[in-house]
């Protein structure tokens, strides 16, 4: 929307909700447009509304997913088609409508598990253990046989773990819940020992818009694929469960679980490089822990409005 | 079956057939079951006809796949159910009926274009420019997920090209079928500067059994992920329209076009890294030309034989 453009937005309101939206929406030329685009009828009614409205569109930045990586594990089909089928969809209708830029939220999660090896753009094989990650995947696939067929441009970020609000899910969501609802005791997944890069939402965006500006600089034979994040050595789940009770139950009691993963699925150490990145010139306005504890600060507040 | 197992094959019949598979079933434990493999109802029947005649299913050696590149250019549904929803299938019906063992016909064709840097399996980020590749590189995410989650043992074949027979497409059998219609030219797609390797198919199902037979050597923590191929420089198209010509039709005329790909998601030139598969001591019998040779004599002969 800074950049001059009428944004129309897509979703299907399984995660997200129309609320959390209409707050970000300042002008006429901005739509919100209920679709399912797992399926090519709803991603070809959402590109006709555009279409009929604006008389064509310029770029696509698919975000649809599902982001409830857990629920993808107990049922891969969730992943299959939030997060895959999107994808496929969209690219069909590109291709379709004559769209050729293309801008996609992948994941860390596409690497899978590495333990200290630096996670750059260039290391492989890419073994995601989580069928988010492997969707995810999936989509970085089929966009790159896209940018040979059909598109002209295309950016695939490497999204870490974000954090900041409207919050659906997530560790820090978790802990405020519970805490909420038993403001004495907080039981964590795992033994707290997990840790993990966190990147602010609101640098997450500088940072999408920051590389989307610098795209056609280069001529390029493949996407753009870059890792986005802090570069720093991460918050810990424990230090996280302590900035929380700290914020909104300091007399809770917080009890560990004896695992080094939290969950299936849930990469537990890993050391994201940025570099590419920070190659650009771009750099993050708050590290890992400053990103938390908005986060922390930003959600609690959202969890307080509610109660009233 | 040399290692005493009995043999059920799942095929839907769209490319291969029936008598193709037939001259290779020897005993009354082999079977053959006609299934869509892309649906979950159809591998739970090929997996029920197992369990109820063999009481198990030991493991699962998944080669189903649209293995016409240009039919899924042209139309991404095809890869996308062919090669793609068929692992996704299959891998959920590994969980439901508790099979742990899992391997995969994966294709070069993951990596993308990269011209002379040699794909190595540790090469990224991976780029494939065709559905094809792309919808492999899918099927060997979702894999790892499921190593992750339930599978016990996972290999992931990184096929090359491949030669022999039984053949339904390929460039051998384009320019035999095209030199039987006209035997007077022979008209190649692309300038015939293409260079790739060739791994005769008899190589290939050796190099499989062979890497198998080690599986479990090494504890993984990921599944073993492994190209196949021949480790010399290739073979150009020009040399193999040669080799046909003089095979088939001496006196034809060969007229080549201008592009340096053949067609869109074709790989014009590659080095394929199989420096991992020597390291454990698998040799091909054959180099690339001689496997090509072999092929065209073994092709010509069939097309031969549907003519008496």
């Amino acid at each position: 929307m800074s950049r001059g453009h009428a944004v129309v937005i897509g979703d299907d309101f399984s995660l997200g909700s129309k609320e959390n939206i209409e707050r970000y929406i300042s002008s006429e030329f901005d739509d919100v447009v209920k679709a399912d685009l797992s399926t090519t009828v709803g991603v070809e009614r959402l590109f006709n509304f555009c279409v009929n409205k604006y008389g064509r569109i310029d770029e696509i930045w698919h975000l649809a997913a599902n982001s409830d990586i857990p629920a993808g594990v107990t049922n891969p089909k969730v992943d299959l088609e939030r997060t895959f089928h999107t994808t496929f969809s969209l690219l069909g209708a590109c291709n379709n409508f004559g769209v050729g830029v293309f801008n996609f939220a992948s994941s860390s999660a596409v690497y899978g598990d590495w333990g200290d090896v630096p996670l750059t753009e260039s290391l492989g094989p890419l073994t995601p253990i989580s069928n988010y990650g492997a969707m995810k995947l999936a989509s970085e696939a089929q966009i790159c046989a896209a940018f040979e067929s059909f598109l002209t441009d295309a950016t695939i970020f490497r999204f870490p773990n974000v954090v900041g609000t409207p919050a659906t899910h997530g560790v820090i969501f978790d802990f405020i819940r519970k805490l909420q609802k038993s403001p004495d005791r907080l039981d964590v997944l795992g033994n707290g020992t997990q840790q993990k890069s966190y990147l602010h939402v609101d640098d997450l965006v500088d940072a999408m818009i920051y590389v989307s500006n610098r795209s056609g600089e280069d001529s390029n034979t493949r996407p753009t694929i870059i890792n986005i994040g802090n570069n720093d050595c991460g918050v810990s789940v424990k230090t996280i469960a302590d900035l929380v009770r700290k914020r909104c139950a300091p007399d809770a009691k917080i009890n560990f679980g004896s695992s080094s993963h939290g969950w299936v699925g849930d990469v537990p150490r890993f050391s994201y490089d940025t570099s590419l990145l920070s190659s650009l010139g771009w750099r993050p306005s708050l590290s890992s822990v400053l990103s938390v504890e908005k986060a922390i600060d930003q959600i609690s507040d959202e969890f307080t409005k509610h109660l009233d």
